[in-house]
């Protein structure tokens, strides 16, 4: 592995350069020390870390100021590592959840010599795990000055087109409490696991919501993601948690969607784990006009929960705009193609510069 | 702890020494170091080891062999140490399975001075985990000739009264398959864990047989024992796993209960993890009625599982005969009455003198 990468080269080689440095949540020290030495290289920028995030502005003086901001982690690599380059595919864990969005993010504040706002540029760590350990949060919590700005992007993957607000996110664990006795016996005991049933029953039943607002379309979810109950194969089991996760549009508060829940699992104990909440499209403000003139096309709502809705809950105009398929996002096959790369830090040049 | 038993002493506080050394499934060494001591004492009994299992037995040319046979393991502890005697109930792990069992046995091997039969006596350890594991099931491959007799009694708890063969006993896993996608778009994504909610509904609808044979009636069950599934939070999840354990009455053999199981669960993909026959209750051998005649009272069916399908499967008669309440086995409040302990004694002891 190179000391630094070549920020001004091809941010195609750049997006590769950075898959080929594994960054599961957790683990981000070495593509944080990588950024934070290529980042310290360009004069220009005022360059700072915190723990392994990297972060870096202009004081240019502008009477504006646009954030830009992409997570470094990744979801755990799936038999799809190193990046692979192909028929122009780059293939790879992190091709699309968001190395492409972070090698344009390097590529611009390295090559924009006279921007027309102050440029912040912000590289945080463990956003695919629990909202408490997102960098970006401990940034706003304990760097709050560096979220500052006009209007924020989040480069996201979003196929390069300007993606409005996003849906938020609640985890909640759904528990069943049984009584333990001899399996020979079970009769005596009460199954904490067969209880479950009837809570993946509501589950399968479950139909989504789709809400349409600015025009943006949000479709939202409903899932278990992971289950667990048992003592040992000799004991009626006394405990079962199911862990749903559900996804919400964001015309609905943290609350309203809790409340949902709850309503949806009555009779069970129902405890959040985790909570996200989802930001509205905003978009009139002028900033963000600006931004959907340069990049063409209608905006589309984001379905998935970005950290758009942080600088939303500032008061902040803010978007994803991204290369690759959201779609591809978690999967073995993510892969994405170089001309988005492209495509996406042309356009961010020319609303930049 | 002392360094051997009182064999001789009341059986009463033999049971409240052998609660008072814990010994979970897998940590018998303790327990088996005092008890083998403690038979080694006396002079009368050929004593031998393996693992943790003690061996011991009388060698006086008698016609006949009765085979004793007690496990030294627990289920885990569960708050319910060290014992406790109130009002003439003896509280704690192991009273009822089956340290006062274990206590009878080695108060007999103490004190029986001129036996009818020959006698052998087998302490063995991890009875309470999977079957592959038994000590019994061990010295069954490497020590066959310790289990030759004429009758087999398994001093598990029957509430003083003889309780004839046992179910078999068999787990699967049933599981199931999905596809990874982001929760963002679970539709994209098929959920593994809401396609166990089918097999939780057949489990819950399924209505167990009773079955009378002999005149001792098996009930039988069906449930599941352990779930798991689940990658990550934010991972539509692709495999969940339920352990489901059947017990089975005599009538059926295992080939039977497992084409059972794999009708049950038509549609999923079922493992078998761990398997053990039942035992027909078999009254009519000549040895097997002088006992119940010992004992008073009518013979009724073991529900849970016991080593005595080991011994039927060489062609001994085998029961179950011990001191405890079986439907406390494996509860916090496992207690048994002293009373039965000492009537135990007593009925072994006039059919062995």
């Amino acid at each position: 592995m190179a000391d630094t990468l070549h920020l001004a080269s091809d941010p195609v080689e750049l997006t590769a350069a950075l898959v080929d440095v594994p960054s599961v949540s957790g683990d981000e020290a070495r593509i944080a020390d990588l950024v934070e030495r290529s980042l310290k290289e360009q004069t220009a920028l005022e360059v700072t870390r915190s723990g392994n995030t990297v972060l870096a502005r202009t004081n240019l003086g502008r009477p504006s100021r646009v954030v830009l901001a992409g997570h470094l982690d990744t979801v755990p690599i799936n038999d799809n590592m190193p990046s692979r380059l192909e028929n122009g595919i780059l293939h790879g864990c992190g091709t699309v959840d968001m190395k492409g969005g972070d090698a344009v993010m390097l590529h611009l504040a390295a090559t924009i010599q006279d921007p027309r706002h102050d440029l912040t540029f912000i590289f945080y760590d463990c956003e695919e795990v629990d909202a408490v350990r997102n960098g970006l949060g401990r940034i706003e919590r304990e760097m709050p000055a560096w979220l500052n700005g006009d209007l924020a992007i989040v480069c996201e993957p979003s196929n390069g087109v300007i993606e409005a607000g996003c849906q938020g996110t609640m985890r909640v664990d759904v528990r069943t409490k049984g009584v333990r006795a001899h399996p020979a016996r079970s009769w005596m005991g009460v199954n904490a696991i067969h209880a479950m049933g009837e809570a993946l029953r509501r589950l399968e039943a479950y139909e989504s919501r789709q809400v349409e607002i600015d025009g943006c379309l949000y479709r939202e979810g409903m899932l278990a993601v992971k289950i667990s109950g048992g003592v040992a194969g000799n004991v009626v089991p006394d405990e079962a948690v199911l862990q749903v996760n559900h996804r919400f549009a964001p015309d609905r508060t943290p609350e309203q969607a809790e409340q949902h829940l709850r309503e949806l699992f009555e009779g069970y104990e129902v405890t959040v784990t985790d909570v996200s909440a989802g930001a509205l499209p905003g978009l009139g403000a002028p900033t963000t006009r600006e931004l959907i003139e340069a990049a063409g096309g209608t905006p589309v709502a984001k379905l998935g929960w970005t950290d758009v809705a942080r600088f939303a809950a500032l008061g902040m105009p803010a978007v994803n705009y991204g290369p690759g398929d959201p779609l591809l996002a978690h999967t073995q096959q993510e892969n994405v193609p170089v001309h988005q790369i492209q495509q996406c830090a042309d356009v961010l040049r020319r609303f930049l510069s």
